[in-house]
């Protein structure tokens, strides 16, 4: 596989020139104190070096090794402790965590770029790191403070990771069904015991200890989801000084042979009478999860695009070196020609480039609502912010991730044969990126989360918000490109339609709404990435790098032009309503 | 993996109430003699037998162990050589072949059922067969009387398999840069010396001989692809008495390890002086060659559809079995559902049901044409049928590949985080099917095939006649079903008025062809579709088999509703011209 290069330029575009994210962190006294235009370059230069140069080179290779299990303990590939040592010791892990237990503080714009930068160089490695992170702000929004202050300076530190354990082999997406167990004791731990599936990060040879958060039911505790609650359940128990003690008693009963992210380890995790320390409340758990969920949600859209950005700067390489036949654009001589002159090679890169940049900003954008949310001081700001973020957040996750997989495929289908190729590493680009569709909830759950909770629960409310402030945007940059911000007028005016039509009809009939879904989501994304275009196409006209200004301008006509009446089609799909989906009985499959 | 189910109901209902291919065999002299709705339905009753039984049950067991190649020697998966000699024993390699020679004369029609079971057995496995009847269609084609003794009774019979070899590491689209050599011996044969890559079944252990089928240069030869000539080059060469005499100064230099596919064998093969014999003219070669591309590029399109077809019957099984949430179907009792209630589940399913039978239905429609074209004795007959051949081959390979390939990925989806562990199978269906999309041209190249050779050097001439026929079939046929015959007919205009308007551009700017390429094969494609669902539709209305046809009017509608529909943006993106895919120079992307 072609080296990796981080995207540093378009991030210091998008952070500084598109959402001006120093005059943002200068009006806000928290932020205002640890970052600051310099501190964020030196950091995406920092993280770009690490990424390129310790983790991408493993990738491949990790790919082909995989995880191996062996009398119980858990191998990860060649190289992997040595670059994990390198994250953990640049402070990484901790890079958004609160500095009161020893996190940086940074914000969420920034810390998302460094995690696109870890998916882009090695999805299945950036898990270890990614996961402790998430596992940390679940901790940091519900644990006690005796807890906090055991588990969260070590996880920060990396010195220990985070593991999430959710699924069981009957409970997937219906979480309500787990059956794992928890059972008080008097010194007010609780003893957990069942059996979880699909988790990663379950065990390793990275660390010396791994933090489980765990979901267990109560003796007692009522059926279904409103029953759950959630558990951290440390691999070694911590003594009262901080040190390590027994073994707790857990373990990885096997790892699963998957499809792709060969080098991350998902394991089959035993819990007998484990000892494990009650996360907020009794019977809270899903919400205290949902914490950490939500952040995962955006972390796996990041992978998607880390995928889909590698998958792009491979193909670009390869379709700038193969010369195969005379292509379209002509020349005096006879010789073959670089693949880039094919129109559709032209169109297949063009569509990466197109979507992962749209992608990248609005990451960016999903996370300036998380930042706004988290530490601004105006009530009004932080719940605006604080709802579109949630509103987005299940974009964030399925779009991105849907186009991230097209895109990954688009980038094996530029090296022809040679994508099929293990060698190449396009392949296993695929492979690595089709599980961010599936995990953290599949993309259709993820549909059914934004059609029903995050716009009808809440009657249109903020998805109207956010169409005024794009419609706003389109207005007052009219002049500047009068044929694209009409156009994305017209589209948002299309969703505002859909979406009026859907609730509409999803009052007499409920089963409208996950009809719509998946559909809706997509035309919802692509309004979205074309907001975002616009955003950066009139940045562009103000920037002094006149290639990089260039270059986005027409990036962005390309999106309106080609990428975009994609919506005309989804609308007719949407349109026509459940009916066609609920017409069949089981025996007209 | 599920058992392998073939679809032998949905075959019969094609050949005899859609298409009426008994009417068409009876008025045939020379098939009347070997064909009728008996036979064929024992064939097929056979076929699925054999595919079922015996080829499914080694699917995910090959798929882990792989073909190895260890001291030259290139091992096939454990239960690959039992079952290709079922294969060979029971005449399906022969039976489209030529009766002269030992095959069975066979329709298309029927043998393309025949490779659909096949390959949704075993896609890997059926490369074997499938390349050898693909090798003796252009042996039988262009090869002397004298050659065509030799080869074709031993190929047909399966105790010999064919391979094509074609590309060169520098040279795969654009054969006209291979290196390998050909020189003239006194005997009239020839010395052949080169490496070739990427070949399938370019050595195996399954048979006592390989017929490869190579592409080299002449000295002096023109240069490109007018200067190349097309030779056979056996493993083992062949006494005077048809028996086995010394090997060949040919080998396998390596095997490549691939994404799936991993029970067929991709070889690099070394030629080194190797006796070969010229097959067709000098310098005809490509010519020669395409025959047998033609022939290989719907089997490709059918692989894709047999893997999609068994992706589409796990998932079903899958849906019925797994129980998560209460879904959007009401019941008295709280329990969990089976996720087939779900609407995203649903949509999943009933995408894949509506282009597997699609495609099933239009590669049975392509194999007609061909079987007129090759049997019947009306000159004009011949001539049309010939043409929409080869109009809809690109069709029948890259619409149906991609449709398969997005199917296979949906099929995954079903299985929720089981879709992406190995064990299930689903994941490998995904790695199968992807290859369809890339060898025998990739499918870009495919749709500059369809706009540029196929329609616009034919001014779209048997484009029309295509249309007309469609919309004769759906003027005859509204009262059936009014509305959505009146969407075909808007669809079919729509097609008609995008080919004029691509022309007309194309006559000022030839990059304009290249530019509209990939979509217009696409929304093609769903044109064809369309027509091949109002045609089944209309069938339906009149079979005893309620079930049957109360399925297919339900689930071609759901086609109208929710599929057809893509056609407006792939309309809108053609429109849009070739200008966004030029303006980038190199810098820019």
């Amino acid at each position: 596989m072609s080296k990796y290069s981080a995207p540093v330029n378009d991030m210091n575009f998008l952070l500084f020139d598109v959402f001006k994210a120093d005059k943002f962190w200068q009006g806000n006294a928290q932020l205002a104190e640890s970052i600051d235009r310099e501190t964020a370059n030196a950091i995406l230069q920092e993280s770009a070096k690490v990424t390129e140069g310790v983790i991408a080179p493993n990738s491949r290779a990790a790919d082909e090794e995989g995880v191996t299990w062996v009398d119980g303990k858990v191998t990860t590939p060649k190289g992997f402790k040595e670059a994990y040592n390198v994250v953990s010791e640049g402070g990484w892990v901790g890079l958004a965590g609160d500095p009161e237990y020893g996190g940086m503080g940074m914000p969420k714009m920034l810390s998302a770029m460094h995690e696109e930068m870890m998916c882009g160089a090695d999805l299945g490695f950036s898990l270890y790191s990614g996961l402790t992170a998430g596992a940390c702000v679940s901790i940091h929004a519900h644990a006690s403070e005796e807890l906090k202050n055991i588990y969260l300076p070590n996880m920060y530190a990396g010195t220990w990771t985070g593991s999430m354990c959710l699924t069981e082999a009957h409970a997937g997406t219906d979480l309500g069904l787990i059956k794992t167990k928890a059972v008080k004791n008097d010194d007010n731990s609780y003893n957990i015991t069942g059996s979880k599936i699909f988790i990663t990060g379950g065990d390793h040879d990275l660390t010396e200890n791994i933090i489980h958060l765990v979901l267990a039911k109560l003796p007692g505790a009522p059926e279904g989801s409103r029953g759950i609650s959630l558990f951290i359940v440390p691999k070694y128990n911590v003594n009262e000084d901080g040190s390590l003690g027994e073994l707790n008693t857990l373990g990885c009963g096997s790892i699963e042979h998957k499809m792709g992210i060969h080098g991350s380890s998902t394991c089959v995790m035993n819990f007998d009478d484990a000892k494990g320390y009650l996360v907020g409340e009794e019977n809270k758990g899903l919400a205290c999860m949902f914490t950490m969920m939500n952040y995962e949600r955006l972390f796996v859209g990041i992978q998607g695009l880390g995928a889909s950005e590698r998958s792009y700067q491979n193909a670009l390489e390869y379709a700038i070196d193969r010369k195969q036949g005379k292509g379209a654009i002509k020349t005096a001589d006879k010789k073959p020609q670089p693949i880039i002159v094919h129109p559709d090679v032209r169109r297949m890169l063009l569509n990466m480039k197109a979507l992962n940049e749209g992608a990248r900003a609005f990451n960016t954008y999903v996370a300036m609502q998380l930042d706004i949310a988290k530490f601004s001081d105006d009530a009004d700001a932080v719940k605006t912010a604080y709802d579109k973020g949630q509103l987005l957040t299940p974009i964030a996750k399925a779009f991105v991730t849907d186009m991230g997989f097209d895109s990954c495929v688009a980038g094996q289908q530029v090296f022809g044969g040679h994508g099929y190729i293990r060698e190449w590493g396009q392949e296993q680009l695929v492979r690595d990126c089709r599980i961010t569709q599936i995990y953290e909830g599949t993309n259709g759950v993820q549909a059914l989360d934004l059609i029903g909770r995050k716009v009808a629960m809440d009657n249109g409310h903020t998805a109207n918000l956010l169409a005024k402030e794009v419609i706003e945007f389109a207005k007052q940059n009219e002049a500047s490109f009068p044929d694209e911000l009409a156009q994305l007028i017209a589209a948002v005016d299309l969703l505002s339609a859909v979406t009026v039509d859907v609730l509409k009809k999803a009052s007499t009939n409920p089963d409208e709404l996950g009809a719509a879904s998946v559909e809706y989501l997509h035309l919802f994304g692509y309004v979205m990435f074309g907001y975002m275009w616009a955003k950066m196409m009139v940045s562009a006209n103000s920037i002094d790098d006149k290639m990089l200004a260039q270059s986005k301008v027409k990036t962005g006509k390309y999106y309106f032009a080609r990428v975009l009446p994609k919506i005309m089609s989804l609308k007719l799909q949407i349109e026509s309503g459940a009916d066609n989906l609920y017409q069949f009985e089981l025996e007209d499959f």
